[in-house]
């Protein structure tokens, strides 16, 4: 099994380490991460630059690719010019914090899973729920077992699997549920300072409002000690409204010009 | 009607500036827009640097708001520090280039608006499907038409609206028609060259591989000459995979270990 590996915390990052670790016991392991942190850089990619491709060397041990890019650019440059062939499976992780409700918007992590999707090939994004230092051993293991399990059960095209583990000790999970996509959101607040100079400037705060309360809904489950696998995608139209919106007539906006 | 304008081609672009001649003739508009191009950075937010808010004039009269950010940013600044009311709409554009299909996932145009849909916000983004010199009246008069459906008609918590405009004369239209997001994607292809110290670098490049056939997906209907709006949201969670995922069985994972 071929399996490319990606991050958004960089190619140096604690967790990005402990994954390949575990990887490389269940198949042939491609690194190809970002040179630098790219946390919250969403889905961009990069147009308006080059890429350059590094190597980087671990303990005098070759370890993978540096790109100076996004997570996006780094699946895609991976998949396209790195690797010999298509991988068989992608995983970004493990990610230093977690990535669920809201937070799968923002996240790097996600997106650089998101990107094999659009790409059709089978992918996950982990994440444990901690900025700080922490053992990365039972996220990498859930790794290794939820990789094995998407190459034998397969995903549909165009679906991945967004994973988030508590950062607790093994004894302590509860267990591994299926979840949704929660519905928290953060009550963002923008500190205003000024410079030695007198200028104001804004540094982004704020606080997650916790909205969910079901055990099959990701940000619940993780704080009930659950380790939440979600299956995501990324048709964004909405179906209900879609339907619904049929009674707008938008086409007769156009002073009654219609198809 | 208080309307925020935000867009990802920077404050200095003709597109914004169309659109907020337009939307000025049905509300108060507050233009809080990106100081600098921001195309293609996906739902990305600032938060490892401060912001910095600076006001923009244009013809010497006062414009509007640039932040050294990205659209999400603004969009979140606009509405938490700048305006002192939350805005009836957010409009995001108008794009220069098309935001069909798998662009969406990349856009920025479209994100600014989303951001403005998790804050429970009315938005749709505007784009029109070409990169060069263009006539934005048409896509400022569709913008000024929908903008007024959506405040009398409401959408969703959550929903907004994504609107491509063919970059055709108005009496070439075909008409307005509802869609959803389409299939095609891009086959990337990273241009390899030398540098001057012989060193590799990349540039991506590729084509767009049409696969909408229906005048109701997105993609279809701009090639088509018509105007397409399309209801999207942000819960990425696919559902029938949820539903498919139960014979899994993920809470047996873990060496038996059930919740």
């Amino acid at each position: 099994m071929r399996i490319l590996v990606c991050n958004d915390d960089g190619i140096e990052s604690d967790g990005i380490f402990a994954l390949v670790r575990s990887l490389k016991e269940i198949g042939e392991v491609t690194v190809v991460a970002p040179l630098k942190e790219q946390s919250a850089v969403g889905h961009a990619i990069t147009m308006q630059i080059p890429l350059r491709v590094t190597e980087n060397y671990k303990n005098g041990s070759f370890f993978g690719y540096a790109v100076n890019g996004t997570p996006a650019d780094c699946v895609k440059i991976g998949i396209r010019n790195i690797m010999t062939e298509v991988p068989d499976l992608v995983v970004s992780g493990i990610n230093h914090g977690s990535n669920t409700a809201i937070n799968i918007i923002y996240s790097g992590t996600v997106s650089a899973a998101r990107e094999a999707a659009i790409m059709d090939v089978p992918s996950m994004a982990v994440s444990v729920t901690n900025h700080g230092a922490m053992d990365f051993s039972f996220a990498a293991k859930v790794s290794k077992i939820l990789a094995l399990k998407i190459v034998e059960k397969g995903l549909p095209l165009g679906t991945l699997l967004n994973v988030n583990v508590p950062d607790i000790p093994e004894k302590d999970i509860s267990g591994i549920v299926l979840t949704k996509q929660g519905k928290s959101k953060w009550d963002d607040v923008y500190e205003e300072r000024k410079d030695p100079a007198g200028k104001n400037y804004y540094w982004l705060t704020g606080n997650l409002i916790e909205a969910d309360n079901e055990i099959d809904i990701d940000q619940f489950a993780i704080k009930n000690n659950y380790v939440s696998v979600s299956p995501i995608h990324f048709d964004l139209t909405d179906y209900d409204t879609f339907n619904k919106m049929k009674t707008w007539k938008v086409e007769e906006m156009l002073n009654g010009k219609k198809h």
